[in-house]
């Protein structure tokens, strides 16, 4: 699967001013090369990624801090940062974002640090993952596009990502799932009314269908949003760290933590904060970045600790369903960025994250998914080893909702007791 | 189980200057005799309801929603309406409300309403109810009264926001359910950390053992979120209505259509937006306040149709389960405030609520647990008969997650079909 070109059923940027706000291009991340703003991923000289180019607002810092800080609760308050419209949270959408710093200074205290720990909380989110975050430009860019169908592949969040934003932005969705999936994420993903596939096959069977369909005239005036549209879906992931800034006022923190699952995320919050210090909004000092993995699906911690530049890939086998990808293409880029910023890249096994799961529970009362297990344990796991400096300020990810993993704790979770409706059964089972 | 007055071990409200805001005492809802703040929650005259009354601030309204705006993003940016300190958005606390109020204009379209649509959509909340809100205020109250350890009694959402917030709060938590409810359930009231308490018997047995644990030794120092903190936590409600006033630009709803559990937040959001109106933040015009039953479980609907100022409790047998209290404390308020106003309570079947959870799903990307469900079958009825009016603004209010309750859409909800990974095996489905 190759470069795609712009469909005559479509709209190419050229033809609708503003559309794409500050985004001027799409550029590779490879080779440089440049090409017009379109439904197009890859690139036509050396099939590397394409990723979305910016002319960003320059010149009067102060002016945009005061109109982002006036701006809706949501990441449309940083559309002069990003490939839409200026007019963009006019239109239908979830408009996720903004969602809760939370300052964790029980979590602090458990794990020895002294400096100030945050978590930043993106089960708040509408349907309560990240991914409304990228999916919702993703659907901005659908609009531009006149695409009329939004389609992905998924094991579950981003299912109900998409179906959900699909039916508030008024677009036919179709997305496509292994067909022995859980039962309840089938639902999560169905209930939005658009149309479910069960693909028979693993996940990397939907995906290589999926890329078969956007060749295909059955595919036609189809936005997949992590395939065609996917330069501007990665975007999404920037607003993560222009809250964390914001929300730290406007403040870059001196150590972060994120998952990697494709590694996009942890890429694109990079770009987000070296943009903050480039149109000057934060002050230019160093930060680090860390990965985290889950031990059954480490095939970047792997690398970075083999001293490796490439990444070798693995059979996922880990309770971290939401990360599980064992051959992510953004793994390269986030070794250079861990190493650049002096930062590390670490991983932790099933029962870390559990027992992460249930520290954060207890400590912050955030109910994490495995995901966010993933990215307290290699925290805990970071500061043991003397990776992370407990000292400093320290933001980690929880990009999902423990509502939706509720099997990874179910087996050590429950009643203190169970007790007839007496006093006394009560004084016997001594919790008074 | 009648009046609590304030333990020797707890403080009272005198010696802890300005912990209660504009709050300056407890008043009968009855008899209208007043007492200081303190953890009681029935009159000692006549057993009556207490409830908070302020003395609210006054002549400066402009300043008030200037101050009100530049506040946090939460319910603590209506302190100045709370039985809260001032400077209560920096104490630990889940940090609940304002939730989006999403301007429903495809749902609109398919109810045949004309004027404005919005949901108020509380399952943004930290643990994805409203009762982040409620419970929020009482942790609030237990801080000032020097309580250790928070409790109720629950068959769900309450236990995990009274686990959650108490985790954040640095309180011991122990709360009590039936020992069969659902193995989810149990997980997401239990990851939290604290004592969970299986009693073997019904809710109502649960409830009557709450109820003897307060007058017990055992039970001393301990804040019963929905008992002895009643009048606090009940307060939290009002935060709905000052929300949907300020996210409309500070203007009264003509219509909103609130669930009806124990009748409680009916009766707040109807106090909420009397306040408003006093204080000259909103306008002074009719509005009216419409209640939402199952049919399963449908008490208040019953009183209202049958014109009766009472309710006659019933047995509930319904999926609404969050909604099933079949004798209903503030049912006969509610009949007031719905006659009052020229509102109505009406009620929907099970399948009426399948379908609405669908509708709104389908047409708002919004995945409502079964109270939502009720609101918007609700909506659609009296809609159809004609007791609400479609040209007018009206909020329905969603008040939990989807997440929550898997299992109401579960047989229905499903894939639209299960293919071959192959273009032809698609063609045929008829998907393209």
């Amino acid at each position: 699967m190759a470069v795609q070109s712009v469909e005559s059923s479509t709209t190419s940027s050229a033809s609708v001013p503003g559309a794409f706000g500050p985004a001027v291009a799409l550029s590779c991340r490879e080779c440089g090369e440049r090409f017009e703003l379109g439904p197009i991923f890859a690139c036509e000289a050396c099939f590397g990624p394409l990723e979305v180019a910016y002319e960003l607002p320059a010149g009067d810092p102060e002016g945009l801090r005061r109109r982002i800080e006036a701006g809706p609760n949501s990441i449309w308050r940083y559309a002069p940062l990003l490939p839409v419209p200026a007019d963009v949270a006019e239109l239908p959408s979830l408009d996720p974002g903004l969602t809760q710093l939370v300052r964790a200074d029980r979590l602090a205290g458990e794990l020895g640090v002294t400096g100030e720990l945050h978590i930043k909380d993106d089960s708040g989110n509408p349907t309560h993952s990240f991914k409304d975050r990228v999916v919702a430009i993703a659907v901005q860019a659908a609009r531009t596009f006149g695409f009329t169908t939004l389609s992905c592949s998924s094991t579950g969040n981003l299912a109900g990502a998409v179906g959900a934003a699909a039916a508030r932005a008024g677009f036919r969705s179709c997305v496509f799932i292994p067909h022995d999936l859980e039962a309840g994420k089938v639902v999560m993903a169905a209930v939005y009314g658009g149309d479910l596939v069960g693909i028979e096959g693993n996940y990397d069977d939907v995906n290589r269908f999926c890329s078969e369909l956007i060749g295909d005239p059955a595919g036609e005036g189809w936005g997949f949003v992590n395939v065609n549209l996917r330069p501007y879906y990665g975007e999404g992931s920037k607003t993560l760290a222009y809250e964390i800034c914001e929300q730290l006022g406007w403040r870059l923190p001196d150590q972060i933590v994120v998952p990697i699952a494709s590694g996009s995320q942890l890429t694109k919050i990079d770009k987000g904060l070296k943009e903050l210090i480039a149109i000057g909004l934060v002050e230019d000092r160093p930060y680090k970045i860390f990965g985290a993995q889950a031990e059954g699906c480490s095939p970047v911690s792997a690398a970075f600790k083999a001293g490796h530049d490439v990444v070798r890939p693995q059979k996922p086998r880990t309770i971290a369903k939401s990360l599980a990808i064992g051959n992510p293409a953004d793994g390269p880029y986030v070794l250079d960025i861990a190493r650049r910023t002096g930062g590390a890249v670490e991983d932790v096994n099933d029962e870390q994250i559990v027992d992460a799961i249930k520290l954060l529970a207890r400590t912050e009362g955030i109910f994490a998914e495995t995901a966010g297990g993933v990215t307290v344990g290699v925290t805990k796991k970071l500061i043991e080893d003397g990776l992370l400096d407990p000292s400093l300020t320290t933001v980690v990810l929880n990009t999902g909702d423990g509502l939706k993993t509720l099997d990874a704790v179910a087996p050590t979770t429950g009643p203190s007791a169970i007790i007839r409706p007496t006093l006394d059964s009560f004084r016997e089972a001594g919790l008074a």
